[in-house]
């Protein structure tokens, strides 16, 4: 796709400052953009590198554009505009509606006519496939699924008996929607299985990356709201809720029935146990733990920093014995406040 | 499925309290259960939630049920029972035994007469499958592997060569078995790989969760157990142990050649590091680090509790000098004691 | 395949101790080992073990047999040379070039003649699949994926479009390369997604762990480095560049846009956070979070250690006061000092 410089600006509510004619076809960073390339500066300590930059045109902030001598596309949010510019001249590839002649469809499941059902997969009974949906190779749509309009299933996708997919969605490889909760109880030595019957209801605009798993509710579901961004390796539990807008970084893991509210984000490797209500606005740094419910909005955290492991090791090994040493200094406060007293009589 | 709430208590020894020809079909929470639902109260903090069921029946304890007007299904372990009600009630589904069309099974695999093969899933040769096993979609079965009667794969499983998994599993999308364990032998600068030649050996009535790996052994087996209960995204590295009845949750990972005792609990996100043994009946935190083997039965921690950023910026980063603390500390103690031994003097 | 202990030593530049004409067919541990077997010590803690194996040779270096009365093959590097010895008695197994029935491959696919498409894999338009590649069953390798001579996908692994993998690599089952990275800019409430562009490129003889995830890069690409070893359930993030021959444990996340370099090990469920730079010959022990660069080789750690939980529970929760702590012992060598210096005047 290629556009001039002014139609972006048009679209994207920018103003052009340089040649409104550029021809731009691509997005690319700013080291390797060619002349028909539009970049756009991520943080201003790259600043520098608009001097050498070959772009066709960049996207800048007023005032970052005010020391470049190129063509440039004036906005308040680069990132955000970037963003737009890529999604247009970089569109999802086209497809051709149907089924592929290997994938499996039961007969009973409801196919939209501009859906497409990719080799080898298997959409169960009573599914129901909506609008322009995708779905890759190799996916599993399982009885009575519903998955909405203009959702994306890239291939390899596992969608368990029942589960609900909003509209226009994206699944990477390897996601599992609707595994069965861990749920069991005790029977003696022995761990006696509790049947998982809710389901996993997913919101529109969701985007679940590779290979993390949402299990399905106990009795009733696990629920994921609408514009929610879920990273890769992520591990939800059953009758887990997640607020709109909520963003979660790779490898997290959220316990059973734990309540998330809206607008969160929630770093990398960070755990959060189950049973716990989470505010709106809340910011958890990666590789933290939650173990009880956050009331207040703002940022959390448990985690700390590698340092040369010789270094840590001492200082690791006298957190064994804090206690002791808070004890001792207690006790020393108290001695020499004894000592001031004697000494004052 | 119905049944009346008499048979309910004969099949499972309890007693009921109230309308015994009530006819029970599901069951279901105390907030959504209707009359033709059972329900059961999870903990006392909910016993207000008794008061507003609509439920048509709730499992209690006696001393539970005492206030409640409705009918109750008296047992001593109301979360046991209904574990196995709900069983009762929502049976599996039943499959129809042979393969289907776009199965490819080896002619030297041995397949039992009742079990299933779904679309898309390849048993390869030499393969045993077992009375009523059910293959789901999209599922590889390697070379010799054994699956034993009444093991279910959900779909999407992967099951390496030579592997055996016992009766009575289930096994959930994206599951691992038998992939290689992470051995090398270094060789300059390079890794040189070791062979992985063991198997993995599963026992009966495990459940493995989505996406979980477990690594074959390298010389020697990889070993769980009967009744282990495995969550989602869970790694087993090669050559670990792990007794009867153990329950893991969701991304633990244990490295090679860790033997885990009987009736363990490992909460998410922990890690075992490898060559360790834990004893029988040991309880890990979640996120907690355990690097040296456990002799005693009991609950074993090392994880933090997110705070404030702020506040937790500062402790955290007095910990990186906590060393040093305690040598001042040690110092002020001795100073206070040199003065007064002077003072008495 | 069977060799004579003679041969070996020809081989793998060794020195025979015993009889050199020992038939050896495969390797086996000390305690499992039969007459046509061939062990290896591989700590010195096992020499007891010595004593009582039944192993048809063992590789030992020249001090460590000197108190064994078997047949032994002297090298001085034990380790290495049973990882050849064994690859050499085990090699992988033969495939027939081609491609299996319901394989569906593109007719714009260049395939090696040499190289073998499993069952139900799909190899998209463009794609070149070069020489004696193996292609298990379940594999999904996108348009214009390049897949370099010799490489093995055991089967079940997902290759997003473009995306280069090297020569003489091996994937394991669940392995998910080129998937979108987690990039978004803000908009409003919501988040706007920034199209993923960039590929993965994956040196050679570089190795992949089952469920281990590889994202694309935003606009130029991820980079994984020749002799790369990864282990099960690593994830890593866009644009995330790692050196030669560094090795990871399973479980480790490392977010965008990070550097690290050569020779590195990083253990498993280490974290390591976006846009660092990690110098050459770095060694992170598990569990541990990186959140600066590290520009000096060396061991780096930040990881605790399991302890009893009711005596952690008391030290972890005086590290919730650690700041306090400090002050009050500020204050205490100060109270200290002018003490002294009242009772000197």
């Amino acid at each position: 796709m290629a556009v001039t410089l002014a139609e972006l600006a048009r679209r994207f509510q920018g103003r052009v400052r340089g040649n409104p004619d550029r021809i731009i076809e691509r997005v690319a960073s700013l080291e390797s953009a060619g002349p028909n390339d539009i970049a756009y500066l991520s943080d201003k300590k790259y600043l520098p590198k608009l001097a050498s930059t070959a772009a066709g045109a960049v996207i800048l902030t007023e005032s970052d554009a005010s020391g470049f001598a190129g063509s440039a596309l004036i906005v308040d949010d680069p990132h955000l505009c970037f963003a737009r510019v890529a999604l247009l001249l970089h569109p999802l590839p086209v497809f051709k509606p149907g089924a592929h002649a290997t994938a499996v469809v039961s007969p009973t499941a409801r196919v939209a006519a501009t859906a497409w059902i990719g080799p080898h997969s298997v959409v169960e009974s009573g599914a129901e496939i909506g609008d322009d949906v995708y779905i890759g190779p190799g996916c599993l749509i399982g009885n009575k699924v519903t998955v909405g309009a203009r959702t994306r299933l890239v291939g390899h996708v596992a969608i368990g008996d029942r589960c609900v997919m909003g509209e226009g969605c994206l699944f990477h490889p390897g996601a599992v929607i609707g595994s069965d909760g861990f749920g069991y109880a005790r029977d003696g030595e022995q761990w006696q299985k509790v049947p998982q019957l809710g389901r996993v209801v997913i919101g529109n605009n969701v985007e679940v990356g590779a290979n993390t798993t949402i299990d399905r509710g106990a009795l009733n579901d696990t629920v994921i709201g609408n514009g929610v961004k879920l990273d890769n390796q992520i591990q939800i539990a059953h009758n887990v809720c997640i607020g709109d807008n909520t963003a979660i970084a790779a490898c997290v893991g959220i316990a059973g029935s734990t309540k998330i509210g809206r607008r969160c984000t929630i770093g990398g490797q960070a755990g959060i146990t189950g049973h716990l209500e989470i505010a709106d606005d809340v910011h958890i740094t990666a590789g933290s733990l939650v173990t009880s419910s956050i009331k207040q909005a703002g940022a959390y955290s448990s985690s700390l920093k590698a340092e040369p492991a010789e270094k840590w090791r001492r200082n690791a090994a006298r957190l064994h014995h804090l206690d002791e040493m808070a004890r001792r200094l207690t006790r020393l406060e108290e001695k020499l406040q004894q000592h001031s007293e004697e000494h004052e009589n």
